[in-house]
């Protein structure tokens, strides 16, 4: 049976540098889809594509206007290929109208040095000790993930009482399982709600505006972590005048760091 | 008299969309113009722009490919305009071949509960206090810069011992001194070598193949800050086949969060 995560990404080829997919209701956000699924949508574009070189080491993600549910189309066209690099410029668009741009960048990778220079954070209450977390009914998407939060959960209630800091440490895989690969890995980078209702503990509307994920792992260490639970680890750094930046690292079993990621999040006051 | 940066980054329009400039040798690195400059270049050319709306909130930068010294070509198109946003695709060329893409996002800002989460960074000796490093004869664009290192200097000598962390905390002005504005943040985005020399102390090719900036200043903190020097601190995170990433923070006077700024950095075994 295909994962609701694999028929939300399908996208069909429609033309040079063109392929076309459709918003799936399992991957539902407030509006339109969840921004991760976005992000691996694009990232499949590329990897699907027949000039692609190598495996993915960044992707930015610009969220320019909603997506509606329905079908939509993506151009994917390679700005310029290297010897060992090449760049991507994306747009996904729905009746002619650019929802959502992006950048790629993706090389052939060889072995180097290799450091993890990111603090660790040991000794966590393992998964089967947490609960799951249940958004579910606020959030469509969030039933698509198992996460069991060592702390920083959505705020309940929202009784607007302040907090000093943001930070929120989360076991996460899809659900049902589904084995690690670049694809989920990019849509787990948005998997963490606005810092701002963390600090402030009150709804208003946020979103993500623009979105970056490094990539750190390769297909070995994918392939390692198969269907175990990540942890990711997320804070706010900066909020003003309508804009808050946070930042996520995404780490696999073992210490290995396989991504971090950085977005710029629009809110209300 | 014109300040060197601003010469640097002098666009003519050329056509809708379209901006004509000239590398600068006061801003050269060891290959073509220094990545900062080219951040700034990008973003005056959507600065520049009739169809502009509102002030920086996010810039994506892709080094593609090098840039020759001589004149380029920039498009820089409005993808979507929203209400309160807007987004823009950026490509510099030089005889039609792309060199860089990037994306911007721009938004009419409105005051907002605001904080700053990262951790700030008291105490540190003030810029008179310590020396300013001189780096010029390696690479030109640094003499740009008056840079004043707590730590995390650019290693001398190169003797190839591993070090545990690349944290550098660096004041950094322009030289000589301009008023610090949205142009001159988004250059002071790159100031910050790839943390692989300080990690292992030794020399090996190395680029910025993508940066974003995020932009927590608004107009009037700017001009608050006038030509003091601000606070640069940057780190790396994860370094694995040939790529690593790193995060920086550019701190103002009274502990403004002025910018954060994220890149992966290519680097020679």
């Amino acid at each position: 049976m295909t994962h609701d995560f694999d028929s939300a990404i399908a996208l069909a080829p429609s033309g040079p540098d063109r392929f076309t997919g459709s918003t799936h209701p399992a991957y539902a956000n407030m509006v339109g889809p969840y921004g991760g699924i976005t992000c691996a949508t694009l990232l499949q574009a590329v990897l699907l594509h027949p000039q692609r070189l190598g495996t993915p080491v960044a992707l930015t993600v610009n969220y320019a206007g909603p997506i509606a549910d329905g079908a939509f189309e993506i151009s994917a066209r390679a700005t310029r290929t290297n010897r060992s690099t090449q760049h991507w410029n994306l747009e996904l668009s729905q009746q002619g109208v650019i929802a959502t741009t992006a950048t790629a960048v993706f090389a052939l990778r060889r072995p180097s040095w290799s450091s993890v220079e990111a603090s660790a954070h040991g000794n966590l209450p393992p998964p089967a000790q947490l609960p799951a977390a249940d958004l579910s009914a606020r959030l469509p998407w969030t039933g698509r993930y198992d996460m069991r939060f060592v702390d920083g959960a959505f705020p309940e209630p929202l009784d607007g009482v302040e907090q000093p800091q943001s930070l929120a440490r989360v076991w996460l895989r899809d659900e049902p399982p589904r084995p690690l690969d670049f694809l989920s890995l990019a849509a787990l980078c948005d998997a963490f709600f606005p810092r701002v209702y963390t600090r402030r503990r009150r709804f208003t509307p946020a979103g993500t505006v623009t979105l970056s994920a490094y990539f750190h792992a390769d297909e070995a260490m994918l392939a390692s972590q198969g269907t175990q639970h990540v942890l990711g680890v997320a804070r706010g750094l900066a909020y003003h005048q309508g804009f808050h930046d946070q930042s996520a690292e995404i780490w696999g079993q073992g210490g290995q760091l396989l991504a971090t990621t950085h977005q710029m999040v629009y809110f209300r006051d």
